[in-house]
């Protein structure tokens, strides 16, 4: 399972950061999922090797423009590189409009079809052949969910020796099992397949926050959670002087709240522009880490733009790429 | 007089030309103007020295993607950053609708008010302190309109000899005449400015193209103009194979018609994604200057992002960067 981020800037870019946008992917580029997306979210992806070709679906956490106004360039380009395969846009529905208000003023089409999904509906979930996805509701200035992202279908291992103790011979019916499927024996028997094979891992499990100024919203979807990826866009000092308007995250905030459920990785992001990420740039993003690192004892990254994540079988977190 | 390319890429972006946008100022970069705003076009202006803050005018050729789906993300900014200078929008009327759609449905506000300006409007007209603006009716698959930029209010030098024989010492008379206005002295006589002062030079006129499969549509407005930018998204022999359908010129095409009416300056720019800009790449934007070079004899320019042009009150052209 890897993620690619490809905005880690709160409300505008910077010169080195994008506003937010995230690729994710359980096993290669093909399918992936996007989670936001904003402004240049297309120009960021043309430096990594995910292909709009091959996106499934765009979950976007809530309406503010860093995480939505890189969709009608997105879907149109898409479009123009002849996409057909139908595409699920998992959002408020005020994105729907904002979609269709953007075609219809702007002489676009799209060669394929969009399926809006309602993310704010009542018992939400969505998926496919690879994930479970359900979200939680986060507290911000406007309704905002963050998703979290279960694997489903993980590989069977056979039971070699119960099968043959039942006198089941090495066939295409030990492939069928180990695929998930029962199978009918030309004697009569049903055989199971959750009988004969066992799952030898845990799933794993990445919660993608959205802007939220609650951590502690998180807490009943933290169990069982290998990597959260939360916005920390303040120092704690910089949030008080701020006030609680914005309603973000503190780093502090983040950080204590990671640690009170014991989560194995955190990932923070979305950062205030003011933080500086050259060396001895003030105040420094390195005062995130900082903060975060007092209150917090598990394994802590600061997202950067093109960072790549691998959260592998073993449910290690691994940064494969630096700047 | 100076004019810096924001996008050269037609339609889609590609790794080294973001989609069209051209900023535009007379005397230094307070005050200057937009022409589009194609997605990431606030991204290019953080490598440059304009500023949203003294951005006085946004002028919008037609309603396609490429060249307006920046806006949102560019207004916003601005509000971000405090903006509380009015903004002129010179646009086609859909989009006013797209901005309204756009901030009703991501919660935006902005702390600055837009004045929205029908470009499509008959005997339409624009002018402030610095820039008389025409346009023209080009032929797209929408509405889409050239911008002529004329300077007005060019500095004006005395006629001492015929201010001294006339009895008018030098003094405070002088300078307002200098400036323009005409004087009423003490002994009755109103002296005209324009008696008393002449423009040394010829009015700088720049025209700014849209997308557009006509440039003979241009003939009435080329007379006294000094630099045409314009679109040329295919050589001829792509565009024979594209078809009409896109509506867009050929480099041949611009060039006849730049050669027909003796246009001293030609920047074509708004280039197929097909055109690679790497040496040996094919196939080569080169193609399309080498095929514009067989007709037309002026002085020819191919634009790059972040190139930078400055025209010179002796009508020069010059490109002052270069990759």
């Amino acid at each position: 399972m890897e993620f690619t981020f490809l905005g880690t800037s709160a409300g505008t870019p910077t010169r080195s950061r994008n506003v937010t946008g995230l690729a994710l992917c359980r096993s290669g580029p093909k399918p992936w999922y996007l989670i936001d997306c904003g402004e240049g979210t297309q120009h960021q992806l043309m430096r990594t090797r995910y292909s709009v070709m091959q996106l499934r679906a765009i979950f976007i956490t809530h309406i503010h423009g860093d995480h939505i106004f890189g969709l009608p360039g997105l879907l149109t380009s898409a479009s123009m590189l002849g996409r057909t395969e139908p595409l699920d846009i998992i959002a408020p529905v005020q994105v729907q409009r904002f979609i269709h208000a953007v075609i219809d003023n702007s002489d676009s089409s799209l060669s394929y079809p969009l399926n809006f999904i309602n993310s704010e509906a009542p018992e939400f979930y969505w998926q496919d052949d690879q994930f479970r996805v359900t979200n939680v509701a986060l507290s911000h200035r406007v309704p905002c969910r963050a998703f979290v992202f279960t694997e489903i279908n993980l590989e069977r291992k056979l039971r070699q020796d119960k099968l043959l103790e039942d006198g089941v011979m090495a066939g295409p019916n030990w492939g069928d099992l180990q695929k998930g499927k029962d199978v009918l024996l030309a004697d009569g028997r049903l055989l199971k397949s959750d009988d004969y094979t066992h799952i030898p891992r845990t799933a794993r499990k990445l919660i993608v926050g959205g802007d939220n100024d609650t951590p502690e919203l998180l807490r009943d979807a933290c169990p069982g959670t290998h990597v959260l990826i939360h916005e920390a866009t303040y120092t704690q000092d910089v949030a008080d002087r701020v006030g609680p308007w914005p309603q973000h995250s503190s780093a502090q905030q983040v950080a204590r709240f990671a640690q009170s459920v014991k989560l194995p990785n955190l990932v923070l992001t979305h950062f205030s522009s003011r933080y500086q990420s050259y060396p001895g740039g003030t105040p420094n993003i390195n005062q995130l880490a900082a903060e975060a690192l007092q209150h917090y004892k598990g394994h802590l990254f600061l997202a950067n733009d093109f960072d790549t994540y691998q959260l592998t079988t073993d449910l290690q977190l691994h940064r494969l790429t630096d700047r």
